[in-house]
């Protein structure tokens, strides 16, 4: 009998792990650097090293081809990624039939974050990150940020940074740890471990790293392009309902919040009807919620019965309405997104020069939470979509999420629900606007409109079957579970500041 | 804008509903019929309707036939169900590639329990069902039993009784709705929605029909193949941790259900310290548990980053290693299970003759849960296992669960673990032994050996890295998030009694 130890997985208490989380986000205190200093520093890493990013012809790719079978764009070692076709069917929505391009990578990665407490606040260990499709090239990653070739070797450049700490368990706390999805629109199915571990080892800072509090993380995604999604990603997964709050009345709940910023010299918003302390109340409470847990879940049930989607791989020469000259693979009418090629020089990374694939989104995109205060609490309208390369038909996606070209001619009665809600909305109610990039090992300079929106007491409670009232405590929950929350509903919950 | 006033679901608070689940658990008190009245009327019901099942040659198949191209297994309407082909590729496990048929059902169907309250406790309208690969014809089955091909008619027979209770949302409250797996060595992907509610109208009782308490149900379920699989997996799902008393301490909550006790005249066992009495602290509690559920999950992640399982669709006649002669498809050493031809006549069902394929297993199965008390509380030892059928690589799945006659040759470390740990256990340890039948509708007499045993105080707490210890308010609450627990592990928690 092969049997092994368990391995030892010191995983702490949900309930520390909580409140620490907590602490971070409510602390600004950093004896490494403060805010206008981390800005100084990570503008020296832009200027550190010499990046270049080049438009070139498929032809022009290096062990990157289209199979002659099949027409799929793959590397010549199988590894990273390929770009191949789906035919869709689906009952929802207004087009009942499409093929289009995909990427395909079966490959779990690792997106980690390293933390350690200093002073008693959980630090996060940030990376400077070099993305060939990055707005910028330089935005602010996870530790670890790590495909399986990566850590196989495949490429044939050096292990990542940190990547031992992920390894040997014995020295670190798991935090977090779950699978999650990346964009269902875009990718086949494609999943990352998120994991946040902490070490009580000594950590060496190496120069594209440094170590940010997650109320200075916050701040950050509160600016354009400046944290990667892959960060946003990790970080939205932070739970905050630790055990000894969640339960606790309004009144107490303030206390409680007051003796921790006591405690921790955070700067808990003293106005307590501020729209940062209806976030932490409902990042931390699990009272007040419109729809218990079940029926949530009946709700998705409900939908995952109702909703049919058929997903068939076909070959990317296959696939119906889409064009493909020596430079990009497009559709006819210029819609959705392209395929194109790119030749990378970057001073800093494993490899230093390189070609790959990329696409190029055709529009700008809108991603938007309508919040409501209900109850006393502040839910968010969650929406189940359907996207092609979903694992399990839909997920939670946030209130509006759209390319919002797409719909620039279409009537009102066609464009999506709640789009016309948010594009009127007068200033007042914006509570966050950014612009956020999406991953830029992928995408091209893809940007999109992120916003969440305060609604007003009249805004009706009464909402399509497909739409949904949740807390924030209630989203962190069922992003625990894996594959109920997509990825831009996670990365937009990444720019709530507590603070 | 298409709104939609949000279905009225009326569900209940969670407390209150896991209040009633437990009230239910504990009372054999049933004005309509105690246990000798329900055997009694059981075995008029059996011998109610003419049931003859025979074998057929393939040939003999009515609508159904072997594609051309395919050589897949289908009925000519395209519905109900194929049988397949199927190429796995794992890296778990001593075999690395194989090929099978696989039953394809794609479409999600309803196993509706209908429950109201009598004298304030709960009933379940349970049907006397019959099925054809039924041991004894008919078994206990849901109050609902139906494909999407049955309520949509596709077999021209009647709508199945109370289908109507399940769509009629306003006048019912949904106490649990979760979408369930299949057995992933069998099925590809399938699942069917596991929905119970309660109902304050009146009920009609027809003559298949009868109202039982949870603890006449979980009596039954301790003799040999009386209640079916769909009742099984349905009444697994609901969980006991009533908010009240999942918090308290060993003493309180002793208490708690000693009022419980004398409000109900339930029986809880008067020995706190007997096995019945383990069961209900350990379904109540959400003390003591040996691993967070951040800590579960993690555990999970990492199997299922390390465990590779590719399943391609293949057709029925490329399976490697099957014979097909004219009545049966059978793997070339007689393993695993075959493909049979059935005639069915059944007086009391929709269409009253019929024909069909079946799965008829090769040998028996053994389906067992070592428990142990950890920390005062009892912890059940789960298996992550991989099936090919699995929606996710891995489920949470009993300690054993394989074919024993398949490993009857084998050598020891080759066996499944915990194998030979079950064949040996002594009596003593044994708190229950069963045969229960899986599925008639798709298994010909198929019936597994159903053991929970409890391990003595010195079994190692150290188990295989693809093994880990929760208590059964942990395995529930998993349950809940649908696909995390495969229907051996949901069905064996049913047999488990409360008094």
């Amino acid at each position: 009998m092969n049997i092994k130890r368990q391995p030892q997985y010191n995983t702490k208490s949900s309930t520390s792990k909580e409140l620490d989380f907590l602490i971070s986000a409510l602390s600004e205190r950093n004896p490494f650097m403060d805010f206008p200093a981390f800005l100084d520093w990570f503008e020296k890493r832009r200027s550190a090293h010499l990046f270049n990013v080049e438009k070139i012809s498929f032809e022009d790719l290096d062990q990157w081809s289209f199979g002659t079978s099949t027409g799929n764009l793959r590397h010549a070692s199988g590894k990273f990624f390929t770009i191949e076709g789906i035919l869709v069917e689906t009952n929802v929505g207004p087009i009942s039939q499409w093929s289009q391009p995909i990427i395909n990578q079966p490959e779990i990665g690792i997106l980690g974050i390293l933390t350690k407490k200093f002073n008693g606040v959980l630090h996060f260990l940030m990376q400077a990150k070099m993305e060939p499709g990055n707005i910028g090239f330089v935005q602010l990653g996870p530790t670890v940020q790590a495909t399986r070739s990566n850590f196989t070797q495949v490429h044939l450049g050096k292990a990542p940074p940190y990547l031992e700490y992920f390894f040997n368990k014995s020295s670190s706390n798991i935090l977090i740890d779950t699978l999650q999805s990346e964009q269902g629109g875009r990718f086949l199915f494609k999943r990352n471990r998120n994991i946040i571990i902490e070490t009580s080892r000594e950590v060496e800072l190496l120069d594209d790293y440094c170590w940010l509090t997650l109320a200075q993380i916050h701040k950050l995604i509160s600016k354009d392009n400046m944290v990667n999604m892959d960060a946003r990603s990790v970080l939205a997964s932070i739970p905050f309902a630790a055990s000894e709050l969640k339960n606790l009345d309004s009144i107490n709940l303030n206390l409680a919040l007051k003796k921790l910023d006591a405690v921790n010299a955070s700067k808990i918003p003293t106005d307590m009807e501020s729209f940062h302390s209806r976030v932490i109340k409902s990042a931390v409470s699990s009272r007040g919620v419109l729809h218990d847990s079940g029926e949530v879940i009946s709700w998705f049930t409900e939908l995952k019965v109702c909703y049919e989607l058929n997903v068939e791989r076909i070959p990317l020469k296959f696939v119906k309405g889409w064009l493909k000259t020596e430079n990009q693979i497009y559709h006819e009418k210029k819609k959705y997104f392209s395929v194109i090629a790119i030749a990378v020089q970057a001073s800093n990374r494993e490899v230093k020069k390189w070609t790959q694939p990329l696409i190029k989104p055709q529009g700008s995109g809108l991603i938007a939470y309508i919040t409501k205060n209900i109850n006393g609490i502040l839910h968010f309208l969650i929406q189940a979509k359907v996207e092609p390369g979903n694992f399990d038909i839909i997920e939670m996606a946030p209130t509006v999420q759209c390319i919002t070209d797409s719909y620039e001619q279409d009537q009102p009665e066609e464009r999506p629900v709640f789009l016309d809600y948010i594009l009127n909305i007068s200033p007042e109610k914006i509570r966050s606007s950014t612009m956020q990039s999406e991953e830029g090992g992928r995408f091209y300079k893809e940007s999109n409109r992120c916003l969440i929106v305060e609604a007003d007491d009249d805004f009706s409670l009464e909402v399509p079957k497909n739409f949904i009232w949740l807390t924030l405590s209630q989203i962190k929950e069922f992003i625990k579970y894996n594959n109920y929350v997509n990825v831009e509903g996670r990365c937009l919950l990444s720019s709530l500041r507590f603070i």
